[in-house]
């Protein structure tokens, strides 16, 4: 029962100067398809860069957008988790299925970053129309903004 | 480069007549603080049960809401993908960070699935306002319905 568990990488994140790209590796291309007709999608990382394995006993954080405030790390989107999976909900520009290429729009993850899942953006599964958020969210938007959260490098680690 | 992630278990689905529990490993527990003043969590899955090493190979389905409809299982939502990842969108109604439980009102999973991962709903980076979906999906509701989707066992797998 509590034996690990495998994941392969599929892709990869490159940044480039054209913009954010998405390369599937060439025995997952397929499942690509029909993906165009979606606006948004999420994509799943894995956490390959920094000092992981210190950031998997990470439980409590105190999040830069939060001064003061100690939370539990399921209570926010940092990388200090005890799985190393990030998961960024993107506006997806284009799809090669043939190339294996996606561009998209936003995505907190750093260059190089291995991927692990490709699902699409389902509203009746994913668009909540009733939340809150605690109050040192405040202020925050309603929504995800038009082009992304558009993290900068040096927050993209909280 | 291409070597196998390993992820570990950090709790267990557990279906009952009280309702969807989540309940969380010992060792994270002090992950879940302050997780309560979010209305809804992202709930990650893995998928542990049925013929999974057959499922992994799947790259393309047929799914059941667009008949005669073939796409990629990037397209979908389906258990059929290369890694066997689930993410499930809840309403959370209670938590007991010191027990371990997290009580949700929706859970696309079977009971006894291993749990790898809860990340607080972020209206900033999950919440599209504008979306749009593929036609073999027209007429599915634009939000998550108040009570989730509520799908029946059969409808798990797919």
């Amino acid at each position: 029962m509590k034996t690990d568990f495998l994941l392969k990488p599929i892709g990869l994140v490159k940044r480039t100067e054209e913009g954010i790209h998405i390369h599937i590796d060439p025995p997952y291309r397929s499942a690509l398809e029909e993906l165009e007709h979606f606006s948004h999608i999420m994509i799943f990382g894995w956490i390959a860069t920094g000092p992981f394995p210190e950031y998997r006993q990470v439980l409590q954080t105190n999040p830069p957008y939060a001064e003061g405030h100690t939370t539990g790390v399921f209570a926010t989107r940092s990388p200090f988790r005890p799985n190393p999976i990030l998961m960024t909900t993107c506006k997806l520009l284009r799809v090669d299925s043939i190339a294996g290429l996606l561009v998209v729009a936003d995505l907190d993850m750093f260059d190089s970053t291995p991927i692990i899942d490709i699902k699409a953006y389902f509203p009746v599964c994913d668009r909540v129309e009733n939340t809150y958020i605690p109050t040192w969210l405040e202020g925050w938007p309603e929504w995800m903004p038009e082009e992304g959260i558009g993290l900068m490098p040096h927050e993209m680690a909280s």
